[in-house]
């Protein structure tokens, strides 16, 4: 039976036992991964991760569109920040977006190393945990967290997937990780705001006022993006866009 | 004002925050430091935690008595597992145990990098918190975890010390794990015997046949055990012993 693990961190992710075909999926819900599927439902074709600065001035100047960050804040070259409202903008169909950040790109290229990578976030809960159960692969949640640390907005959304995948009964899940976020999931009676609002990223998106991005960021299921990782970009499985004029 | 912070795991330990001096409470309260705390109790003088079963065999052969345990299983060499019921023995006053195992000592390796080190468990909570709010140290609530994941014993007892930290309101607490392991403790009514049992590490105890352990493990402050790293060796603060003859 295909089994369910939450990663807390990037840095938990190498101890992770693997046993048969993985995919791991990538929340960073405080801001890349909400990000991604809020371009993919305003058209964008693709998003291209990369994991330094230095690379994503260099698409820059080859006049590609770029979206970057790096402690919270937009670097003055990048067209996008990695905030979901830079993305709610007409002219994104069919465009290939260069993306870097401080921790989702990282996590992104540490999943790759151990198979399928898809991009996970409460808006497209329904919709990424409806194509995990088509795959019946194994999965890892994998939270981006901040720096390593551990974060609880990213818990949350793991758990909000995991118990989504674990009402299929074909799924178990086996540690301790899975557990207590489905714990603190419940405890929460699934309305993450007042808790995520004590958070430390929290705090940290005020300081830089960035907050207002909460509230769109927690609405389990108005995306219908499906974000995958396909030969080093990140396409869109889902058959319609929810924003985009069909 | 001293910072608590709870470490969901040894490779999690490099990226908490350090700022000013600080103590490290290492828990592996299945079964390890649970094990110290009893062994004190019971008279022990100190206990040198070894890295390596190698080590641990140079002492025996030396004359030593030795504690060793490697993924659950006590070597055939060693004079105790790592269950605490071995430690309830006459004979044990003023003597030096030579101790290793899986995930415990490891754990107090690295922590010994970073300041002061001592020893925490649910039958030592009083009294290790006690000592603690003396210190007024920033303190770092270490859990060994198993194999560098998550478990939830070890973030349980985190929590129930940092909940007794906080009642003394100069400490404050400002990472996303120690209100994540507050919320696990607190939605258990910090009666955490039924939630213990689902976890990973309770499993594995049941399958080599030590969950006789368990009830024993979670009996908050039956031990008045101040165990604290001097010099390389643990030594017990605590001015009586709960079991010796005084």
């Amino acid at each position: 039976m295909p089994t369910i693990d939450v990663c807390f961190s990037p840095a938990l992710y190498p101890f992770i036992k693997k046993e048969g075909k993985q995919i791991t999926v990538v929340m960073d819900v405080l801001r890349a991964t909400t990000s991604f599927c809020t371009a993919f439902d305003y058209g964008a074709k693709a998003i291209v991760p990369l994991d330094s600065i230095d690379l994503a001035k260099k698409y820059k100047d080859q006049g590609y569109p770029v979206a970057a960050e790096r402690d919270g804040l937009k670097p003055d070259f990048a067209d996008f920040s990695n905030s979901a409202f830079d993305f709610m903008v007409p002219g994104l169909e069919g465009k290939t977006i260069y993306y870097t950040t401080t921790n989702g790109t990282a996590a992104i290229s540490l999943a790759l190393q151990s198979g399928q990578v898809a991009i996970g976030s409460f808006i497209n809960v329904p919709a990424i945990s409806g194509w995990l159960i088509e795959q019946q692969q194994n999965v890892v949640l994998l939270c981006a967290g901040w720096k390593n640390t551990f974060c609880l907005e990213d818990t949350l959304c793991a758990a909000a997937i995991a118990e989504t995948l674990l009402a299929d009964t074909r799924f178990i899940t086996r540690d301790d990780s899975t557990l207590a976020a489905l714990m603190l999931w419940q405890s929460c009676n699934r309305s993450p705001e007042a808790l995520i609002k004590q958070s430390s990223h929290y705090q940290r998106l005020v300081r830089l006022g960035y907050e207002k991005v909460l509230p769109y960021s927690l609405q389990i299921g108005i995306s219908k993006a499906i974000p995958v990782m396909e030969n080093d970009i990140i396409i869109n499985l889902a058959k319609t866009n929810s924003n985009k004029p069909e």
